[in-house]
């Protein structure tokens, strides 16, 4: 086998072979296919994309490049989440002691923060203490006996996809479908779970900017873990504005765990609710997600969701006692208000500029491996359909100091358009698959 | 600029500027942008193609890497003729001769074979002694002095062209109209001439296979040429069998020699005649091809011609009475006939396949700088339309031994398809633009 042939017959649009995936793929990581033939070979993957049958193999390659992880010490049936990224997506922090308290364990490995969108990893190191780096054995353990585990992502799950990534980050090939798919199913696959649920994220705030293209790529990566024999679903939630009020890691758990005490915002509560429902149904505790809505609502009024957040937080190393006292996590000295400049109704929330403008502020990190600030970011005031005054507060800005504020008021403000006549409020479920 | 968001505008097929194709291509030749981005964007061009615009401003950049020969001192017109590569094209050898004795100065920069394609380099050293690697003050000297020069394309023309052509050979990009075009034509317009006739070869025995194909490359380096304020004709002509009769160094040479004394295939003088116009054309002498062909017929006949060819081999360091005793280059010990199985007539000739089986023989390099047997090739007895009796040979193998001879007769025989039916003899030229 040579990389030029499969270079060739990739760009004249031919379908691979697993084997040729599986040569292409160990001589990468072996270093006898030069970085420069993998690259050309992405572009034309980028170009000529791939079918069901190669992107499934493509993963499947990828997940044999490095061990899996075997949950079955810790329970007989482990389920995880992925979202696809979005602005103020806490949900993670709701689902996981949802789903585990109702009774289905929950092993998840969870990333950072990337571009203008958070990650949970980053969301949870604002709880002093708390480890993300978890041996397996700790893994493990955690599963088994508190039900729900929530680590970083470790370099030898799916190792190929790493290698892979990095070089797309640098070819200009991160955008392509199969690419995505194969990248994000090959890390799910390989962390060992029984059944996965997706959220999509669809709008101006996620990666995918339409309907379609978030329906084809929920689409390539239900087959791709069904042709694994896992059971996948996905939800298509929209990222049209912020989920929820809160954007940055500290302000983000704190609006989760008002969310298991029963408060906290309707929209983030939802997804929650159905997200948890189709893992629960999944692990068979009920036939579908709306019947499993019931017995998670239970769980939440309970407050066995929120002892489940207790307990994860305090195996992993983190004081729980912030969970009751959460104006004690991290706060910003700053919080300037932004203000409404005419009365109208909220018609856009550009969450993208809303999240790029909380890097700025020191939530993300503008170059790979930055220090981040946990207390910094935005609380909304206001959503997509809320009728507002002139000089009402819209949303406050968190901040180090009066002038970082300052400095990012302008675009924040911008964020915001209004409309003089009522507004339809969004839908945040578009669908599932 | 950064490398990554040209590499993603072309994969988006936006149009590059040529600030920013000079930038690539110097960050290229500085390596501060890697191989790996410039094959995931050679592939993006592969895929999205360019514009005229931006494959003429590559092609400046490509010639602006390097030196450009001035050749004013040669003369105050020099022309040039460029083949994209067929099997029995010893055109060269005899358009150049023919268009010096007319009067029009011609300076060219020549290839090996490359594939199953010959290279007028290969065959010149064919006649002992003759040089092909000449400096500068030599080449301007010689169009000066003789009016007629070919040798060895050097490699500090175009440097960037020699870069990029290494790395799409292992990348799978070769195969790219405007990167095909720009490789051309900025080693052509380095090389200094004022004008430039291209045979653009079609058919099985050419790089392009169908006209159309054939055309659009045409278009594209007369584009070039002129958006670089050269006189660029391109002659379509057919390569659907060998051109001549003779294939192989020293048998080719001698073909060469016999069209220039008078004799010859008709298919190799006619052509050389249109080529051979339109340099005249260009360079004044007439006011078309048609026009010119009289003066090209007067030097042949005159043996002005042959005198040129005698003088050009001089200069160059060859021993110029082979000319006069063609019989003394060298020769192949073993001539073995193929014959024809049945009566009929021949309807096709696998140019391609004669081609390979050549480099079998020796006349070509399986690998990069592998010696070559001048002496070796095949010598047609028959061309698609002529009738054959049963056991008439076809054509002879020129071999080292009879038993290579025997190795390559099976292959040799099945390039040739006899049909029982007349068959018309398909037209050499099929245009010019």
């Amino acid at each position: 086998m040579r990389a030029v042939d499969l270079i060739v017959a990739k760009r004249e649009g031919e379908a691979h072979t697993r084997a040729q995936l599986a040569w292409l793929i160990t001589g990468m990581l072996a270093g006898t296919v030069p970085d420069y033939q993998m690259a050309a070979w992405l572009m034309a993957v980028c170009c000529r994309g791939m079918t069901d049958q190669e992107t499934a193999d493509l993963t499947a390659v990828m997940v044999d490049s490095g061990r899996r992880l075997d949950l079955r010490p810790a329970a007989p049936f482990v389920v995880d989440k992925h979202s696809t990224g979005g602005v103020g997506d806490k949900t993670t922090l709701v689902v996981g002691p949802l789903v585990a308290a109702a009774g289905v364990p929950v092993g998840k490995m969870s990333g950072r923060g990337l571009g203008f969108s958070g990650g949970t990893i980053d969301k949870l190191e604002s709880i002093p203490g708390l480890r993300v780096h978890l041996s397996d054995a700790e893994f493990i353990a955690g599963v088994r006996q508190v039900g729900l585990v929530v680590a970083a992502q470790t370099s030898d799950l799916a190792p190929a996809d790493g290698r892979l990534y990095s070089l797309r980050d640098v070819t200009g090939t991160v955008e392509s479908l199969p690419l995505i798919a194969s990248s994000i199913m090959s890390k799910k696959l390989a962390a060992g779970a029984n059944a996965i649920v997706l959220d999509v994220k669809v709008g101006t705030g996620a990666f995918m900017k339409t309907e379609a293209a978030a329906r084809a790529l929920a689409a390539a990566m239900v087959a791709i873990g069904r042709a694994a024999g896992l059971q996948v679903r996905a939800v298509l939630s929209s990222m049209d504005q912020p989920l929820g009020l809160a954007i940055g890691n500290a302000l983000e758990v704190r609006e989760a765990i008002a969310t298991l005490r029963g408060a906290g915002p309707a929209d983030l509560r939802d997804l929650a609710l159905e997200l948890g429902g189709q893992l629960l149904a999944m692990g068979g505790q009920a036939p579908d997600a709306a019947a499993a809505r019931p017995l998670l609502q239970a769980v939440l009024e309970s407050g066995a969701a929120l002892a489940k957040l207790r307990a994860f937080i305090a195996y992993q190393g983190g004081d729980a006692t912030y969970i009751d006292r959460p104006e004690q996590l991290p706060t910003a000295p700053a919080v300037v208000p932004v203000l409404a400049p005419t009365a109208g109704y909220v018609a856009t929330i550009d969450a993208a500029a809303l999240g790029l403008a909380a890097v700025a502020l020191g939530a993300g990190r503008p170059v790979k491996d930055a220090p981040i600030d946990p207390a910094v970011g935005f609380v909304l005031h206001h959503k997509i359909g809320d009728a507002v005054q002139p000089g009402a507060p819209l949303i406050d800005i968190h901040a180090r100091s009066a002038a970082q504020a300052a400095g990012v008021a302008g675009r924040v403000q911008a964020a915001f358009t209004l409309r003089p006549d009522p507004v339809a409020i969004p839908s945040l479920i578009l669908g599932t698959c």
